[in-house]
């Protein structure tokens, strides 16, 4: 976790308009963000419309029991209340596992999201990690997993795994979940992305999840229904270790503005955006990975997110190409920091055909602009 | 910290609508609410317009630095930005003193803000605590911090404390710093409601901050500019201690919405709206006073901040209290469960005339329907 972060990667994550602005000199609400997975259509309508009416959400103290939010999700995704822990944001789902759980030592499959590691280190934990193999989608197979969970207290999986959006099928989670189980350890199932896929296609352990009281899944609101800024997340695991982490929970930590809008996310009407959404970035990341492939000749996963990883080649590195794409206004994501990745690596959010266009004609420009040096 | 909970505090704290919602079947946004202590002029208008162009902060993470709050923040101070921490609330501030000084043992002044316990126990660590005299208006001399202060790592004082409102004088403040770096232990002197007293009446240790490198001060935006709903505090701090609580913060634990606000609050336009505040807060404050002893008979502390600590007489308990106005749409807040009160203590916010006008109706209406029985 010690490798050098890229240009824009100072607080170690994309998004980060702020440090993009200050290097460029474009105006933060003005970048084109492929650095950050946001859903491109922007939040649900009904999430709009209730933040212009949040006065009473504003002026007074959410409610630190969560309560309406929990029950719209419980009966969202058939569980008990007791089963549900709101947070801000799915980091902060993390770091109360970490704490509320008492973990001592965690495994992570290199290359993931950094927070499993950062967070485990401010909590004091030992961090242990298996490299995935290339080979497999830098995935980890249940024997590996089995070693590693043999000798730590907590596991994260991404599902679909950040940043190269492969996912696990349904019988490696039900292993990986038993072989929790016998090592007494815990698995962290991390769907902040897993909305991404259709309902139907989904490998997730949630409808039987009674079954395995090691398994927590984490689910974020903010990359699917686009609020970022709000900082709204979800745990779904058995009541005991939901209690152990809501004990840990500073009182009012979600605000009431994220609560107002989760509920707006989940409201009945919500359903065509929802489905608009899935078929919109599945048929914009076919085409960004047949264009990049034909047009560049980069490397891409086939991820089941709303993102891509993407290995450059001719020469090209991140930090390189965010050069010399802020001046054109775009951000990328460099990968270089991430364990089992090379300074070659960088992630593409998955936007709307316009964005997308818009990014295929700069890097064909930034190409051009490099032969013709 | 074990004595049971007023009707309307199942979370320990006032101004949950919720709780009393269900409870009197009134609405959240129909309350008039005297048990959370928010100013009554609402937010700033540049906050609400602020809010109203939302987009960016709300589809974009936040800035994980605080970056532009904290310049404005450190130029209002008179701060380094280094000696800022931003928190998610003041209840974040406090959670982060605690994990990142590694405090072990806490000391309390009781009665005062029930969060420097829980928040204490669930970092694991002891609580000691002092109860003030009640002749001394609940606030602890210096020779028993003294004594609190050699077993303790680190000592919360309310300054304005809550739920008296009582202040220290500037040379106790001063004398208790000097006691705490003999000690080596902490201060936190919790200023979150020091904004409601005029700059030129306040007793702090901010402009000599850098003599006491044991003294961190602790700031509330959310009851000053009335956006609990949002989250926002800060501590000011020795840079040393500042980047020991910033190494356990969350990453995006302050949200867009929150920074969005906060520099709107800290336009040099809020300045009239601050003074308006102030003024308006001092003199329903005397008012309040004054028509409860006249026409109730019931004793109150003269505090500087914007509520009341009232002790009831003639057979009222708080729980009956609140019972009884909870019909009638009115919130107050039971004190029972602070330790060095009683059952017959309750807090109400001090809000604008034409609300206090009916608090004070119900109340006699209540005091009537009593005598009537």
């Amino acid at each position: 976790m010690n490798k050098s972060e890229g240009v824009l990667e100072p607080y170690g994550h994309g998004g980060d308009l702020w440090t993009a602005s200050a290097r460029f000199g474009v105006r933060p609400e003005e970048w084109l963000d492929y650095s950050a997975n946001i859903n491109p259509l922007g939040p649900p309508p009904s999430v709009m419309e209730a933040l212009g009416q949040c006065r009473t959400a504003v002026v007074s103290y959410p409610d630190p029991g969560h309560r309406e939010l929990k029950r719209l999700l419980a009966g969202r995704l058939n569980v008990a209340e007791d089963e549900l822990l709101i947070g801000n944001g799915a980091a902060e789902c993390i770091a109360l596992a970490l704490s509320g759980l008492d973990i001592r030592s965690v495994g992570i499959v290199a290359p993931c999201f950094s927070e499993y590691a950062q967070l485990a280190e401010a909590c004091g934990a030992e961090v242990r990690a298996v490299v995935g193999r290339e080979a497999n989608g830098f995935l980890a197979e249940p024997s590996e997993l089995d070693a590693l969970l043999e000798r730590t207290d907590l596991l994260f999986l991404g599902h679909p795994n950040n940043p190269t959006g492969l996912t696990y099928p349904l019988e490696q989670l039900r292993e990986i979940a038993e072989l929790a189980a016998r090592h007494s350890a815990y698995v962290v199932v991390d769907e902040a992305f897993i909305d991404f896929i259709a309902p139907e296609e989904r490998a997730t352990l949630l409808p039987e999840l009674r079954r395995y009281p090691h398994v927590l899944l984490l689910h974020s609101m903010t990359k699917f229904y686009a609020i970022p800024g709000l900082r709204l997340g979800y745990a779904i695991a058995a009541p005991g270790a939901i209690r152990k982490m809501a004990r840990k929970q500073v009182t009012w930590s979600v605000n009431g503005l994220a609560l107002l809008a989760g509920q707006a996310c989940l409201r009945p009407e919500t359903a065509e955006y929802e489905r608009r959404t899935r078929e919109l970035v599945a048929a914009e990341r076919a085409y960004l990975r047949r264009e990049i492939a034909a047009r560049l000749g980069w490397r891409t996963w086939a991820g089941a997110a709303n993102f891509l990883l993407i290995e450059l080649s001719g020469g090209w590195t991140a930090e390189r190409l965010q050069e010399a794409l802020g001046p054109k206004g775009i951000l990328v994501r460099s990968c270089a920091k991430y364990d089992g990745l090379t300074e070659r690596h960088i992630r593409i959010a998955v936007r709307g055909r316009g964005d997308n266009e818009r990014l295929l004609a700069a890097l064909a420009e930034v190409m051009r602009e490099e032969t013709a040096r």
